[in-house]
């Protein structure tokens, strides 16, 4: 069983009951999520041995996400407990032409004060797989940066196949912070996750000419953006996520890989969306999955959209879908039919 | 009054709230339903003496499904007691290209193992004008399909109207199954309500090009069935309501009638569904309504059509809708405008 | 800071949760609301001075009502207490094809049996700007009428602008007692608000062809309704929402606004309601708004539609937008992407 | 089977949820009752042939309280339709020192304003071995009042037994209006229920000493009163609940039963409530029912008790407990322990 | 670190929310439990190697009670999966008077149908230093009686040490079954855990006088009791749960241990019951923690029955209180103070 | 109309919905409190001028509980805006002999991080009757202490009254500490509110025999404290309440006063616990209420020991109840009757 290892920090959602705005609230929901944990929990449910590596305080709040991982059947053997509190946020969901609002409230997380010391990359590495860390762990802090770098670096020094998605988060870091950290850490990455506007802001690629706003996609600038990565960066795959936002409530979805030669683009499906919150790491997950499988591009490209799309009518950060819903997706039973 | 009867299992049917996943549910919506027992409420909502049949166990969920009949004015004077358990089944309601999921627990039912002699059919139908059953009471068990072979004879001797919904449960038998036990009950059923894959799996109709997934109509393959049907079996009426499944979140939903001579399509409505579930008993009972009071094949089409689509933007099992409503429907009300 | 009076009844709403029916609900929620209500709120909200004007019973009800307009910032100082109770009306929610079903339960309110001597309108209009009041109010009684007349008389003799959204009800009045009443008091109003619905039941100028049902607009129609209105009745700016009902859950929203001689029409939003109710209200706050701040009219037009769209996709009455979303959708941003 | 009439006005309590205050309250929980319909539940849920005599509107709420008396097995066939609206009330719940607080809005209900014409009492009363009324009836209007007097004549025309629960109500009425309206009509009764403040507002026989806010109970008062009360009305059954207010949260509850000659007193219950209301009108429909079937003194006080302290055990309006349930608490199972 | 084997039914138990009687329920609470799933819950949690055994079905409900063992620390690894159905419980929970009431809707279940070879005992017990079961295991089928067999058996084989709960269920078999099957595995135990009634009824050693529904206790019948089974069975340690059900609300909570020699009374709780079940089985994984960790036999009766008294004031079956709130609780803070 | 200015900081209480413990809560209920916007919601409602300082972040969670106050009538014009977060609590409601929990993240709050130059004091104490703080603000962090000295001596310089609330809590500092800020302050406090581990913790003066987690309550060590701190700090009035912790949900209430000569304990309230915080905060507002209405000692203490009950039977922070309610509370109406 392969053994993949994510890094990153997880987060406490809190989200107003039922489509409710901040001011309305009395019950807010809570989710345990992050990026990389979504990625975590997504490979162990297709049953993988995935790792996550992370700190939690050491109050109820962190044991409460070490058992939800543990749970979905995450290894959690290398979380390291300690420091001040839990990272939160708190999320309004939009509907319609009212988008969504995030409000971070994340800083002097445990995570985000969090040193290499915490941690023992040597062991976690040493029989890994695959490294996945997301552009936003670094933009935390700068601990959380140099955690990052240290971890890519004994990735790779174990020969671990590393992946990065790069998942720009203008509430976090501004493009010249984005650049300055994550530029010299393209140098351990194999595989490459990442929009336009994440190349531009993380990378200083400048597309030439997509707005991001107007919901249209513009792929021939994803191809140049592609090539120009490949060209730099020497990575071995390249993948993106091509959403378009009709409104809060509807969106398009369907995705773009590269294997440094050919390009391929999956099927899109318009999603009422139930939650997009996780559906960028759901592809991640799902395209790790494909890549260590050895799926060609096309059935890498058509898995990872499908498993992405089913995260996106689930409530939560977590993709709570099972591989057979995946394939059966994928494979076309798209009507939403009730079998009985 | 007209009196009508329906003999057939009513279940509780336990939701996840919220369209959460089966894992993500901590509290369960309880529904009473079970497709006969639809159809009965709804005939006692139009004003009909709808009288309804079946063995429930003697404990509080048996004795809840009888004032929920009570309530809506059904009369359940003929109600066997006594069995095992109710039927149960766990609903997970699917959104966009996520499809709901169904989990029967209903064996060893009170009405799966329920025996003629637990109801004098003599005395049900003796003042009964109409007689339904659909074909998933006698797929329940075997004593089951003696019950219900039992009642479909008993109300021909007394020249009741018989309808049978064909209604095929791949959950619960198998083609060869159901054709080796519903071919023989056809002698007996003046009205036939099923779908091209009813007619294939429960009446071994085999249609030549229709693709029960693709969501595309082809109303002609329906035209040439209900032509043999009527050859092979003498049914006075063929419907079949027509289901455009453009995801778990949005159908089409339009009927096919034929009175033995001519066809009648009805308008379709696209509905953004609440809980399609009930939505066949719905189209049944409307249909039996319609004709009851000898309306036109075009007016009972249109009728039986919009009820059943009302029923689909109701939560439950029962269509809480009225005849007034049903009727603004009909006549052209498709707005949603509020009247204030 | 600009001062707006805005006079009418407050109601507590009361509506089935989660969409259920009527005979559903086990759990209601309460709403706050009622047209003129909603109107001072959008502009306390906008940062306007706004008073509100009615009667409340002298009980928890009452209390809770002055309460939840000062959480909101409106001036409730001049509101009269007394009286036999609140008014009410109990919401049925549509889905799809379903309508929403509004039951009144507001006879003998408190404001509905208010007399002029329960307020103080020199008081209340001597350094007010603008004075708004919707067809609602005078249709609720004699004495609310009467109240109405006063109150639209003392606002002209302080120079006061006025402001009247005709609001036809078809459950508080007939088109005749409605043009009775309404007709006479057209002379005081500077800026009439209203549909062409509106425009025939309460001030009786039939539209040519026109068919409210059908969803379609005829904006041909509305130019020809204002330039005959304007004739009549000398408004200074004449505005309508033109609402698309394709149903229940979707509807089409932009306007029309007439400066007594130029047309604008507005951008059209495409809307998923999550709650109807006080959009209406919401556009005249808005129009108000842009009017009290010398907007040109195509920014009027666009900004009160911008605004009153939003409402929309938030639960219960209050327009709980702020001004830099409206601005921002006002702008463009309609994709409803989540800024991170 | 017995035949038993009450005659009443059904109200729907609105409660906040989970014991918030109405100024906290987003959501109410919506309850049917009003004292004469649960008398009726009560003893159609023991067997009895219960039929329930009122006026509703002719508008969803009215049908939902007619289907949820008919849910209980309540005979509706007399219930009239029509008038204005549903009597209201909103229900504060205490807790410990924090008392409960009623708001009633139910003026001008259909029932408030119904009239004798409404209702064909020769019918009802013809085959009726009993009829019951509370004091609450009469005094909700002066038509109600009419009406009352006109059923009680027409019930002892027809022999039937008369049973009335004074139930003074402080908010509809005053002391001496109610002695005015209820003294003349006892001459029609058979069976007075009522405590010492009763005795006092409704009939005018003022207690010696008892101090109704002190929780302590003068049974020797009660004695007196009781004697009292025969010696001038010549009631052939007194009977009282002695309830014992420690907090809004626990009570004592126990009762007085006196046939003209013996006087009883039951058992007492600690009960911790979790909804006092109808414990009153639990324990007049469970003495009825005691008296119809010739219990002895003991039995009947016993029985009534018990049924209407389970009654406080339970959420809503209408006492749902069963006979074996009643039975096994009066026969001593006071322990509360599971049956597994 | 010591490793406690368990066996035996998960269930999943199905309550009103709310404290809502049955009928009232629109909503259910699903709780996952079932009698040595707490106990293993409650070892996994103190720090022990926990391993659950049962069948469960394949299906998402069996994929859920994994993954809620698998939350909590529980070794899943020895899991059985196939088979018809979960077992289910229906529960209304009592308040005061009123008892709690639970329906069993477990035939047929998965684990009723197991028989020994879906499981592997030589490999579970090989490095097991304890097995616990509970006398509701044997009697919820003939195949599970002889499952508990093998088990016992096979756990004695390799030097095991023993525990049984005998917790007779009345609903579940008699006690002439009961005694058929449960007297001839008292060999294989070591550690014996039952009240006086699981004695008479699952041993048949008939108490002289305690009367089990008085709610008052006889601790020297429990003393006789006691020494008689030590001289019949053998037992190392005898122990008994002291509940005094004061009400369905509010019971007393001690314990009685007993090493063959000496007895201990644990402090007794007054506990305002949140959820009584589990409270057996939270008091018997205490006590193998204590034997299993060498407490003196005062310690350990205080330990398991403050461990308890916690589970009783948590809502669902497991008992999520940790070693610190036990330790805590056990010396002395019992005022429930808040820590700030 | 007296005004009172209060200095504190605002949380957010994130609660787990019905009683759950934090591992099991999907849900939480949001409460927006702390200790001195408690008690210038309850001058508020009282009816006095009432002022709240703090600093809150500019975001919508800041604006949310400026709205808070604005609903409840508090002025909050002198509340600055900035800064990085709210405060926020996590908090696990007891149950029994379980306790409540609480997980403070408060720090880099905006107020944490607050420094004079925030507040124009001069300007909101040059109109002041009252100043009140709690011993919470100058522990939360070294800029709140300074902030709250600064505070202290600008009331002074304008005559202002000023009461200090001690309340220790240990999650926030040490006594060491506590005495190190505390002490210095007392020059400038008219009103001391603490209990004796308050005057132990923050003011260095140790009781001889009181044992706070015993629940009994040692009235001559109170006396024999309060005499020690009026010598060494002058106060003109000293306060303390009572707290017997029976358990988590159940409590006794009482208060002691002293005018520096005379003792006056009032009536003990035995308390079933909706949520027992804000009892200390709901105290103090109502003292300084009565100081500010000089009312006599025994008044004084009565109407502080009434508020504060009642407060305790109310969810959230905030006291809801209104100056009738206490009064009739004090005046002996303790038995919870309705109203009707």
């Amino acid at each position: 069983m392969k053994k993949v290892v994510t890094l990153g920090e997880m987060m406490i959602r809190f989200m107003p009951k039922g489509n409710l705005r901040f001011e309305q609230a009395t019950e807010y929901e809570a989710f345990y999520g992050g990026d990389e944990s979504i990625v975590a929990v997504s490979l162990a449910r297709f049953g993988l041995n995935s790792a996550y590596v992370t700190k939690l305080p050491q109050n109820p709040l962190g044991d409460i996400a070490v058992n939800k991982l543990r749970e979905q059947g995450v290894d959690t053997r290398y979380i390291a407990r300690g420091g001040e509190r839990m990272g939160l946020n708190f999320y309004e969901s939009g509907v319609s032409m009212r988008p969504s609002n995030v409000l971070y409230d994340r800083r002097h997380s445990s995570m985000a004060e969090a040193v290499p010391e915490d941690f023992d990359f040597d062991a976690i590495f040493s029989d890994a797989d695959w490294f996945h860390v997301a552009g936003i762990t670094p933009a935390i802090s700068d601990n959380a940066a140099e955690l990052t770098a240290a971890a890519l670096k004994c990735a790779k020094k174990h020969n671990v196949t590393v992946s990065v998605d790069l998942n720009y988060r203008s509430k976090l870091w501004t493009p010249e912070k984005a650049q300055q950290i994550m530029r010299p850490l393209m140098q351990y990455v194999d595989v490459c996750i990442g929009n336009e506007e994440d190349a531009e802001k993380v990378l200083g690629f400048k597309p030439d000419n997509t707005d991001v706003n107007s919901g249209k996609l513009d792929i021939e600038g994803y191809r140049q953006t592609f090539l120009k990565l490949r060209d730099a960066f020497h990575f071995r795959y390249i993948a993106s996520t091509l959403r378009e936002s009709y409104s809060a409530s509807d969106n398009g979805w369907s995705s773009l890989v590269f294997d440094g030669e050919h390009f391929y683009r999956s099927r899109k499906y318009d999603i009422r969306l139930v939650d997009r919150g996780g559906g960028g790491a759901s592809f991640a997950a799902a395209l790790i999955y494909a890549l260590l499988n050895d799926f060609s591009l096309e059935k890498a490209g058509e898995f990872a959209t499908a498993a992405s799309a089913l995260k996106q009518t689930i409530l939560g950060d977590f993709n709570l879908s099972n591989l057979p819903e995946v394939y059966a997706l994928m494979n076309g039973n798209v009507s939403g039919r009730v079998q009985r």
